[in-house]
């Protein structure tokens, strides 16, 4: 698997824009973003599990039950959650928008939104930035569809590979959105992903549900989950290289590049998390599952007095043992150890013999690493997280979200 | 239920103490407690749920299996936790010498210790600071008892109240400390109440579980469940009441007033929050459950998003029913309505027609309450949460807890 330049137009066959269509209020940033197939594909999506589902998100939910689909809409500044029937019927109108103006039926064309919540989107905006998206389309144009979809996000995500199958060669590409409102299950958040492999909507459902669990859902920013949490997978076969089927090992090969990309979207949505001057990976091992593990994991991640002593740069693990500790998960404190890089700061559950410098000086690095063992058993579990900062609260005690 | 001057010596026959014994590093300020009984009480207590449970934790947990006690001495500025078995022999020397000087068994004595986690006892102030306080035991040292638990409180929480009962006249009286890893399960804190009521130690202990489930396990500050978590009642009969029997109405009147005690403790808490400049109280009605209320109640009361957008004095009610919708409690979007005070912001589930300007001034208010209404079921819940601002980063970016 390879790195490649560019996003979701990396892949044969799809072409995308970004344009500003005035949905951000007072700005003229762009807003508006298409991702084209050249022909229909096969399509599978992930999705908030809120009971406050945003209207573009049960909208995608039908369109990925049906499996097929060509186009991918995504506007920012506005959530069009909590907007009832208007915001159904909005939803609907944008896909048929898109759809006549691609010569597709609307029901297969996605439709994503993220911004403000509980207000009515601007549909006379929204119509112009379906039709000049629809005029922008190009092969080079996935770099502004990721500047399109940001909100508090400072820098846009984007990322391809390619992978050399036994049966030729295939890409995938991915633009992603955070910043805030990133909890683990699943992470706030709209990401989208091309793809010109073959495969059919079922398998391909199965393998971004493998995906997903293993990058988007082990992240937080500040652990609220929103309503427009969508990732989409499109997958249109246009690098002609036969179906993959579940079972070979190009199927898997594929499988692990869509966990892997998905994993690199999912790091940077951290990295560019709102106020975030940390990337924490939090390692845990030695559980009884690797679900109690991710549990723990989680916890520690979650935990605003972890995220503040990451911000202070401050090697204070009796923080991060209470964390692990309130878990939910049994274990004997006496088998606990922690580690900060490779300084060992507990063992036994109590403290090691150690420098405060040397893990004083692992947290003042911008990426580090916070390993614990919580005993002899073979569950473990990865999750990544950020600092919470002053400039979080700065941007949400001033942002709308 | 008439409130009374005082604190943990309101009640009859109890004496109390606070001297300073430098535990807390480079400090002279008051950081150890005694409270004690002329005579043997019973006494019941709650405890954390980390798995990280400190020394002086387990040491109550016997002593109040035991049903029994004369004493309470609890330090600050160290928390006793992740301290292996040298902190279990710290807590029953303590108890040691405080039983030696007060002439009673140690089993009779409860250890509380607070503050900084994983680093063993200064056994040697601790002795001199049990001399001080036996030396400085009065009937009206309650007040200085409040002031030397405090860590990061910016005030002493005292609080006593008198009940007219059939039988006579009984008082209660309470002190405590915050002010950070306050989750509602429950908060993080020390607690100690006294009354010269008579009641058995088993009536004690489900009176004092039901008091603890409508008040410490119903707050928030920053959702980290702590290590040392400890809430003590002693009952020494000194009132000359005859004893309070499961069934009486005094016994339920005693109740209601150990549970009222205890809300007006735990919501000083969330006063002296952290960093809080607010205080936020969180209804939910309309639930399947009290429990199911519960849950979205503490969802809102934990979000950070909810929490900054508090601090913020901004009625984003998005993130209010963001946070109600990941609770994990199935409910009718369409249902779903939200106040702030008297303003209604949503009515079947969106925007209702409302004055921004009249939403905002409410927010502006140092308390306010967020009225949440899921459906027509029979469920209710009350919880009480801070704002989160930039002192709380500060804080705890500096602070080691």
């Amino acid at each position: 698997m390879n790195r490649v330049e560019g996003g979701v137009t990396a892949p044969k066959g799809y072409r995308a824009a970004g344009t500003a269509a005035g949905i951000k209020p007072g700005s003229t940033k762009r807003d508006c973003a298409l991702i084209a197939s050249d022909v229909q594909a096969s399509v599978a999506g992930a999705f908030t599990t809120n009971q406050f589902k945003a209207a573009p998100v049960l909208w995608c939910a039908e369109v990925c039950a049906g499996g097929r689909a060509q186009a991918a809409f995504i506007n920012s500044g506005n959530a069009n959650a909590c907007t009832g029937e208007q915001g159904c019927d909005d939803a609907r109108t944008t896909a048929e928008w898109v759809g006549r103006g691609l010569g597709v039926a609307p029901d297969e064309v996605c439709v994503c939104s993220t911004g403000v919540i509980g207000v009515p989107l601007p549909m006379d905006r929204i119509e112009h930035g379906v039709q000049s998206c629809l005029e922008a389309l190009s092969t080079t144009g996935g770099a502004e569809a990721a500047e399109a979809i940001m909100t508090t996000d400072t820098v846009p995500k984007e990322a391809a590979v390619e992978v050399v199958l036994g049966q030729g060669t295939v890409r995938l590409g991915a633009i992603a959105k955070g910043a805030g409102m990133i909890a683990p299950n699943l992470a706030t958040m709209v990401c989208v992903i091309t793809t010109d492999a073959a495969i059919g909507p079922g398998p391909l459902a199965n393998l971004l549900r493998a995906a997903v669990s293993e990058s988007f859902n082990r992240i937080c920013v500040d652990n609220d989950t929103s309503t427009n949490d969508t990732v989409l997978c499109l997958a249109n076969g246009q690098a002609d290289v036969s179906s993959l089927a579940p079972g070979t090992d190009d199927f898997d090969q594929f499988g692990r590049a869509l966990t892997a990309l998905c994993q690199d979207m999912a790091k940077r949505l951290v990295r560019d998390g709102e106020g975030a001057t940390k990337f924490v990976e939090i390692e845990v091992s030695g559980a009884q599952s690797d679900a109690d593990a991710g549990q723990i994991a989680r916890s520690i991640a979650t935990s605003q007095l972890c995220k503040t002593a990451f911000f202070g740069q401050d090697p204070n693990w009796g923080r991060f043992a209470c964390a692990a500790g309130y878990a939910g998960i049994p274990f004997a404190p006496d088998a606990f150890a922690l580690w900060v890089e490779d300084v060992q700061l507990v063992k036994n559950g109590r403290a090691a013999d150690y420098e405060e410098a040397a893990a004083a000086a692992c947290m003042r690095k911008s990426e580090f690493c916070i390993r614990v063992r919580v005993g002899d058993g073979p569950g473990a579990a990865v999750f990544w997280t950020s600092d919470l900062s002053h400039d979080y609260v700065t941007i949400n005690a001033d942002y709308r979200t």
